[in-house]
């Protein structure tokens, strides 16, 4: 951190209220990176803690005044680096603003603040006799506002979207300290440019997110479940399209791969067996969900299933879905592992896993798959040893091939985690330089400083404006 | 128009293909505005219709350098003026571009060009099993690029959504004439800032949208319908808010109000009866209709209802909506009208129906309500002689009643409509002035030069471009 800018960072702490702000050295540490692999990080110079929408105003407008780069920050649970800190930055976290603050029933909404976890808005929507769907990994322990930033996913997108697909409405204290209320409390609202969805997925790249309102959902039926085991991968790619193509929506579709299924078994000893080469797990909340899951499991055997179980009952299910629960576990414990995200058309998640295969046997990593099948999101999961630069720049070397693949086959560089500072490098591949060039237009007209988290999503060159 | 203005836009056309341009004052005529009533149009100085998407390119690069305004076009069937030409500007209609690129069964999703007419989308989504389901009225005639400039809604939005939900990614024209694809064909997607929905709904202030990629859905099953009458306008309010604490979600759930009614009764003979103070519309089309049919009808009674039919025959259905067809028709005929359009919470619906009576009664004026009861989205439909200058004014005034009233229940002044130019004056109370700064920071950001529809949305002051 160079002099000036640990003066800019000291000059604005002063103005703030010492409660919110901490330097200590060891409290520092723990702010400075999510849960990311591969990604760069520093130990912040402060961490902000405000509690309430005047004291991140009063923040923002100190910071900016003096030109320090800020980090707005969730539970840290990012798997892209969008909440890692720079020296010269302070990060803003925003867990103390954790108030469910309205559920309202009859217009199927609830207000939340930013620092609320994910299952504490589900649970307080449970016990109004609705839901609100978005589940990703990190349900647990993830907040609202970091899910708003990143437009999390999860397993139930396939039926029911994604956060932004749920978000009616935000406050945001923009990077100069301005407070802004976007959207709307109405199901349809066309009024100006659509602001709130400018700012889902943004990554904390254009304003401090201080308000949520979430749409809700009526409380879905229990689902049934289904697991269906395939000896051929493309088998199990050509069952997932024919559910498409007839017309069924389940609530979830997952997909383990061959290597996935074999950590599983080493793991828990489930005994699904060698000559598993792809594991389907589907659920139905539908009304006539018996009848789905029946069209599913005959659509399964039609295109090579060599085994097809179904239950209705809950407990069962979960047990079904066992396999899918222990997929990540089981990988982490081959070895360190980096963790990919990308998006491919439905029809091509067969293409997309065999490619990865053929990575794997080529480099002589392990890399497992597993993901949402419904949507064509999947989890290449890379096992290397971290010690070992070779294997490191192997693992490197693979993240980008699978990437590269995913978007030959006509999908996306990230289906749910972010660019962060993971991928800024792979955005522009995507969004050629038109689109990059829009990207830095928007960025300089919300953050003409470019103060806020400057690394992330693009990296600072890019946005043109330090 | 000024001879500087005459000058640049002769300047401009003398480098396109003389085959996309016309000033034929007979055909200009036709390109002067939308169907909006209360809206400033003049005669434009050309009108452009491009075959292609390099042809649009040429266009706006060359309309770009003389500093020409563009006023970009669907079918014109816009009703907030939109679309509305100034007489400095060059109109650029998309309705040559109407081929239907690509339907994909297996990845749900379709590619079309601009000028394709909704209606045309939906039939092709049906011939293949799936469907597009946005329903605005003009679902006949207006065009998809025009559907989601506009984020157009509809009958279908209380369950499925309005145009952007189903808009999965775009190639855009920028004002410079530079060309960008935005979006995915995958489900899922979060590289970077979602610019996708930055485009929908900005009636053609930030770009020219000249391919959309729309997701599709399974086709819906035969819906069943329900019609409801009330004595006494809250209770048909109590009944909807019923319906929607009760975890239903009918496929159209419509309200026609007294005044409406009896239009109705004049135009037909149907019959429905002065006593008759609200019409509930719904329909289901999910696998249990018959059940959720029935449970909407026990809580229509329980909620006062006089008179409950259902049917699950598709023919005796559209015979039960004929009173939502006949609404606006049957209004029309009672004089010149003035349509308006807003978003309540839907628990506030009957609220502001009382209202619009109350604006009614002190006025002297007829004023219908009809709308999208399951969303909270009305249609307030004042009728006046437009001949009279006092009856003229008092319609205004009545519209900017019944738009404050919306925004003071906690609702939107636009649901589906758009700003346009009939309400960017309504626009800044709704959006505030921090909120309306950052609608012109990012106008200023994608059009720096402020040529694209400078008159619609923000007025060419607040827009601070021009």
């Amino acid at each position: 951190m160079n002099p000036s800018a640990t003066a800019r960072a000291r000059a604005a702490l002063a103005e703030l209220p010492a409660e919110i702000a901490t330097t200590d050295p060891d409290i520092l540490a723990g702010y400075a990176r999510d849960q990311s692999q591969f990604t760069p990080s520093e130990t912040p110079a402060a961490m902000l803690a405000p509690r309430t929408t005047a004291e991140v105003a009063t923040a923002m407008t100190a910071l900016h005044r003096h030109g320090v780069p800020v980090v707005p920050r969730g539970a840290g649970s990012g798997l892209s680096g969008a909440a890692n800190a720079t020296a010269d930055s302070v990060v803003l976290s925003l867990h103390r603003m954790d108030a469910i603050l309205e559920v309202d029933p009859a217009n199927r909404l609830a207000v939340v603040q930013p620092g609320v976890v994910t299952a504490a808005l589900r649970e307080r929507a449970s016990g109004a006799g609705l839901a609100y769907p978005p589940d990703p990994g990190s349900v647990e322990f993830a907040t609202i506002g970091g899910n708003v930033a990143t437009n999390a996913g999860g397993m139930c997108c396939v039926k029911y979207g994604v956060t932004g697909d749920f978000v009616l409405g935000l406050e945001v204290v923009l990077a100069d300290g301005r407070v802004v209320r976007t959207g709307r409390r109405t199901v349809k609202g066309v009024a100006g440019y659509d602001l709130t969805r400018l700012f889902v997925g943004s990554e904390g790249t254009l304003g401090v997110i201080t308000e949520v309102t979430v749409r809700l959902v009526p409380a879905p039926r229990p689902a049934h479940t289904l697991v269906a085991s395939f000896a051929a991968l493309p088998d199990a790619g050509r069952a997932v399209t024919a559910v498409v193509e007839d017309g069924l929506t389940p609530s979830m579709m997952e997909i383990l791969d061959r290597t996935t299924v074999r950590a599983v078994d080493a793991m828990s000893g489930m005994g699904l067996g060698d000559e598993v080469h792809a594991l389907l797990l589907i659920q139905s909340d539908d009304p006539d969900a018996a009848e789905v899951l029946a069209r599913v499991e005959h659509l399964c055997e039609r295109h090579g299933a060599v085994d097809v179980a179904i239950s209705a009952d809950r407990a069962e299910g979960a047990m079904l879905l066992e396999a899918r629960r222990l997929a990540l576990p089981a990988l982490e414990r081959l070895g360190d592992w980096l963790l990919d995200d990308v998006s491919v058309p439905r029809s091509r998640i067969a293409e997309l896993i065999a490619f990865v295969e053929e990575v794997a046997a080529r480099s002589g990593l392990t890399i497992g798959v597993f993901g949402h099948a419904g949507d064509g999101n999947l989890h290449p999961t890379i096992v290397f040893d971290d010690a070992d630069p070779a294997a490191r720049a192997a693992a490197r070397g693979a993240f980008d091939e699978i990437t590269e693949r995913a978007l030959h086959l006509g999908g996306t560089i990230t289906g749910e985690h972010g660019v962060g500072r993971l991928k800024s490098g792979w955005l522009a591949v995507e969004q050629g330089p038109v689109g990059m060039d829009l990207h830095a237009s928007v960025k300089a007209a919300l953050d003409p400083a470019g103060i806020l988290n400057p690394c992330a999503v693009m990296p600072r060159e890019a946005a043109g404006s330090r």
